[in-house]
């Protein structure tokens, strides 16, 4: 029998709980991909010039009959942005909601122990949000290669074969001879490694590139844990305990999941951990850490809005900006054009873009961390321009989706429909606008914006008032139990 | 008597005929410094980083008592930009409005036949609008040297040290003997030099960088293009002769200037002219010719707005936008962002910048051409945002100010006063508005805006309509006799 033959007798053959659930670790910053990717605005969830992001393409990977409903682990910050971006494309995931943004290591502990309340023997696929796989059977059919180590106790962690040096990457080092299940064991994990290092080891022939995915039964992770980083295990159970269903998130107990580390799940579990299995992946992979793989990726100079003129071995991004980014006889340079800030950087100092961001947030540039457009639950939106005085703002509401009833001391707002409808609340009064009728918001008013339609409602949003900041707001009922400063 | 002492004996002794008018031809496009240059916003008025426009310091540097008021050429296209730009330094200057943009040969006897017809014997200072020149006083200086030489019929040219062997610029051979004016003879005119003439004109020491400096009388000069280039007399003549003046512009008569050539002055004079004379002007000079030029003059590559890390020999800049830009391990690298287009070029490109403006004008990128603030007569405009059945516009009106009265076949404008004050005709009804005032025109309304107060009006608008081109506008009356498409 072949190996796909297997591969499908295998799938056909399985019960309920062979199927797999998929737990997204999406809390990453990504500032490498700075300014595409911002604090409030990480990587996974921008727009990096396909249709779809690499969060939602995470999701779409294992969108078929092999997995279980995904699970999703994300910070309080980005918690609307997932479950938006996740409904975007059909998918309903479970949402675990970390109070504050740890390492990796204590969100996969509380997916392990949330999933192994329902089954313990559940097995568990632990996926980084910001990687490109376009080649999706073909990683679900290795995935599924692996579920009998999983099944029988192992951690199974996935390789690629190297096509370069990387020194950017993690490797894996597997044994020679191949386990009973087909996997190989894992002699040992390599940390990113240094030029020379990087060299050997693609010469040698014997190492891969870590994917970052392992997989496992929900048992087997929290007994690795147990084991190897036991101080983990209670302040994490104790979070999910105390959790809160909360608008469809699972909201981890502040002041428990406080006590956990603040590792990455290498470090505090995996490097420790003897029974660890390997698989090769053999489709193309890359895992977008920084400009100069996402100009592998994406090939050529030219994209969406930007014009090479004899330039070699060059990025040029303005995806979706309607900027016009030209080059001109660059050699190795990244070019990356966003409407507030511009990156142009040597290539080979892909990586040391973030410390570009941290030198920014150092000086207080605002671009450093914060988007052009601010999501928000109910939408979003940006600042079209502003002065001394007045704030103009687009911004767009959700179809069914409403602002919460407020009012600001300072500022008085002067709303235009441009597209869909709104239902607005105007002190006392309720109204409905639908393009090209506009109304007006003194200071002080109690005032509240719905969309009731099925389509995005888009409002011009003219401010005035001595006092602009966000913080000149008094909610008196929100639909997204948000904090004050939210 | 020392130099300077003869020089301030020469300015004290002279009558009213002495004095020099200066005449600045400000035509030109500058494409080299897109994207802030633009042909809708050529370089010398637009903001390189100095407070004051390059148009601006040409104007301010003959503001003292040893010239007349300034005559200024331009093109339609420029007229209110040069005049804006003129009154916002108290300059009152004659403009003189060619009514398509032509090269400065046409436009310097122009300006020579409109100053003889009041006297043929003044003094004329033709000046690029482009120049860098620092120190006013010594040039003013070198200026005056050359007075004496102008008035006996000489065409005094003048030229600076070079410091480089620079293709960029063209070249003087003067005579070694000076005349008894203090002049020397200029032996010839040397076009932008290749790169191995240049260095054997440098390493001689017995060239000068040609700055584009003219100095003559206005007689000198007609009668220059009547020996020299006698096709460009007779239609120049015309255009004077039939021009009208209208809002306090002297505008040539289309038809007439239409029959004059296209050449460079000195392309259809001063290369031919056997009287010329040379002065060396010993100031720091810079033509800003390219971003190159201008990387020179503004030396590091921190500026405002920009952050360098690791980079050498690289501009940067983000003048004014707003836009965090930031290069890291760059080297020999220009790099400028605007709010709509961005230019990254390696630096022995910066000539080079004009065939990326021509290609992408040929792709009908708008970026080309047009800049994203819009002036206008009565002050400007920016586009903030604009979608399906939208745009929003910030609108900016001078003091005193005032658009025609319009009307709109197809989109209805909603207005928010955000500063200053304005008066709104609306139909039959005239009303005042103040900040945080709004009102709403509909389609077809006939209307009209001013700003009755002292300081600029600021006005956000907001357009509704299937159709929103700039075309679409009725005029039936306008205070600055505009065509239809201006």
């Amino acid at each position: 029998m072949d190996e796909a033959a297997q591969l499908r007798d295998f799938g056909a053959g399985t019960e309920a709980n062979a199927r797999i659930t998929p737990v997204l670790l999406c809390g990453g910053a990504g500032m490498r991909l700075w300014p595409v990717s911002r604090a409030d605005m990480p990587k996974q969830f921008a727009q990096l010039g396909s249709e779809r992001t690499l969060f939602q393409e995470t999701l779409l990977r294992v969108a078929r009959e092999t997995f279980e409903a995904p699970v999703l682990v994300t910070s309080a910050r980005h918690r609307f942005l997932a479950a938006e971006q996740a409904g975007g494309i059909g998918a309903e995931p479970t949402v675990i909601v970390e109070p504050e943004p740890r390492n990796t290591a204590a969100a996969a502990l509380a997916a392990a122990i949330w999933i192994a309340r329902q089954d313990p023997d559940r097995l568990m696929l632990i996926l980084p949000c910001d990687h490109h796989i376009p080649d999706a059977d073909s990683f679900a059919e290795t995935i599924a290669y692996g579920a009998m180590a999983a099944r029988a106790g192992r951690i199974v962690t996935f390789g690629v074969t190297p096509t370069r040096p990387e020194t950017g990457y993690g490797w894996l080092q597997p044994m020679p001879m191949p386990r009973r299940d087909g996997t190989l064991p894992l002699a040992r994990f390599i940390e990113k490694p240094d030029a020379a290092r990087a060299l050997r080891m693609f010469k040698s022939d014997k190492f891969l590139w870590n994917m970052g995915v392992f997989l496992c039964s929900a048992r087997t992770l929290v007994a690795a844990f147990t084991r190897h980083a036991p101080d983990y295990v209670a302040p994490v159970r104790a979070a999910i305990r105390r959790s809160r269903h909360d608008l469809g998130f699972l909201r981890l107990d502040e002041a428990s999941f406080a006590g956990a580390g603040n590792e990455s799940l290498d470090v505090a579990v995996m490097e420790k951990a003897s029974n660890l299995s390997v698989l090769r992946f053999d489709g193309t992979w890359s895992d977008m850490g920084d400009w100069d793989a996402v100009g592998r990726v994406s090939g050529g100079a030219e994209s969406e809005g930007t014009m090479a003129i004899d330039c070699q071995d060059t990025v040029l991004r303005a995806d979706g900006t309607g900027i016009a980014l030209v080059g001109i006889g660059l050699s190795n340079v990244i070019a990356v054009a966003t409407p507030d800030a511009v990156l142009v950087a040597d290539r080979s100092r892909a990586q040391d873009v973030r410390i570009a961001v941290a030198a920014l947030r150092e000086k207080g540039v605002s671009q450093a961390d914060r988007a052009p457009r601010t999501l928000r639950p109910w939408g979003s939106y940006e600042v079209l321009t502003e002065g001394a005085g007045f704030k103009v703002k687009r911004i767009t509401v959700l179809p069914g989706a409403r602002l919460s009833l407020q009012s600001h001391d300072h500022r008085a707002e002067h709303w235009v429909l441009v597209a869909g409808e709104a239902l607005v609340t105007n002190g006392g009064m309720e109204s409905r606008l639908l393009p090209n009728q506009s109304t007006y918001i003194p200071a002080g008013q109690i005032h509240r914006l719905a969309n009731p339609g099925s389509q995005p409602a888009i409002l011009i949003e003219v401010q005035t008032g001595a006092y602009l900041g966000e913080d000149d707001i008094h909610r008196f009922s929100d639909d997204f139990a948000r904090e004050a400063a939210e």
